[in-house]
């Protein structure tokens, strides 16, 4: 599985910590840290910002109301920007695998698109897609910060591509560009892909990458 | 400007009623459905089905709570199909007018997609661009009935672009491929342009439609 949950939470790192009692009742678990970030992480990437609030968080996470505001004290936000850093990483290592086990780098792309659509089929349309990151555009106008951080997603998401072009040959101005047009298509295909619950749109699209890329 | 806000008031039917005052204190004010319908589309489409609450619709819409209830009896879901559909009909004029006045389908998407640069910049990449469609990604997890819609709108979108293709001389399943492959890249700039608050994305994504089309 391209996406495994499981994934998320080796990435996140563990901090442990003691439980507090205080007298107004918070508590605090440990791994209620990693526990949080991969609930929200989902809650976030699925249903979107604004439709996540922290006390659903709290409840699907099973973690005390003390622990999110412990580990997160500024909030939504804080837990936003450190979600969206960590489905960064995630990102990367896997095209990073792609990248790692295809000699051309036009392969590579295909094979990570193919990869995403059987996601896609998995999570019945509907599941935790890391890729799929619309969430960019809900937050862009309502946070300089969120937005910022989502910019370096995109930013480095199309520098590994680039940089694997760029291997294969291709001039770096024209690398660069590639990769601006590769990212957007998977990102307007996974949404077409979630709306039809059809994986055949990423299939399409992965059809075209040769001609994108020797173009 | 290519999606003037003026356009949406035209497309939607104005309506006549009687202003109606009932015992409970419901009125509704003649050009209150199209004044709900504009301002609920522009809310929809900028800060996203979730974040909108039929509260911030009446409040900047100007029209009484009444109103909304009158029109809309079953709520928010009814209003945001209404929307969607208007939607798809302004885009659809939109392609049909780049169209028109191009000879050739390469050349027509690219001013389609010139203008929506243009606009991006106009509306400082935060205002109303009905061709920004994450929405559909938002919503299909929680309502199979917008989905649905949503589903057509990009398969309507998609058959007007096929059709100019077909007319240019490619073959009809070519064509048909195409058109998802350029839906789908349009989507996904649109996000990274409003992402990185820069039009660059949208005139790179443009250079590749010949190669798209032409390979």
């Amino acid at each position: 599985m391209l996406f495994d949950k499981n994934i998320f939470s080796m990435i996140i790192l563990y901090r442990p910590i003691t439980i507090i009692k205080e007298e107004n009742e918070i508590s605090v678990k440990p791994n209620s840290r990693e526990a949080i970030l991969k609930t929200a992480a989902q809650l976030f990437f699925t249903q979107g910002y604004h439709a996540t609030g922290l006390n659903q968080i709290i409840q699907d996470s099973k973690c005390p109301k003390g622990s999110l505001y412990y580990y997160f004290p500024s909030g939504k936000e804080e837990l936003a920007l450190e979600c969206i850093n960590s489905i960064k990483k995630i990102v990367l290592d896997k095209w990073k695998e792609h990248f790692g086990y295809k000699q051309n780098a036009a392969d590579a792309i295909q094979s990570f698109i193919e990869a995403l659509a059987d996601d896609a089929v998995r999570s019945d349309f509907e599941g935790f897609m890391p890729f799929n990151f619309w969430m960019a555009a809900e937050t862009s106008p309502i946070s300089d910060k969120l937005r910022k951080t989502c910019q370096t997603v995109f930013a480095e998401w199309q520098s590994i591509i680039a940089d694997h072009l760029v291997l294969g040959g291709i001039p770096a101005d024209k690398a660069k560009e590639k990769a601006v047009v590769i990212v957007s298509l998977l990102e307007g295909a996974l949404i077409l892909t979630l709306t039809n619950k059809d994986k055949e749109t990423l299939l399409t699209v992965s059809s075209y990458i040769p001609c994108i890329v020797n173009n």
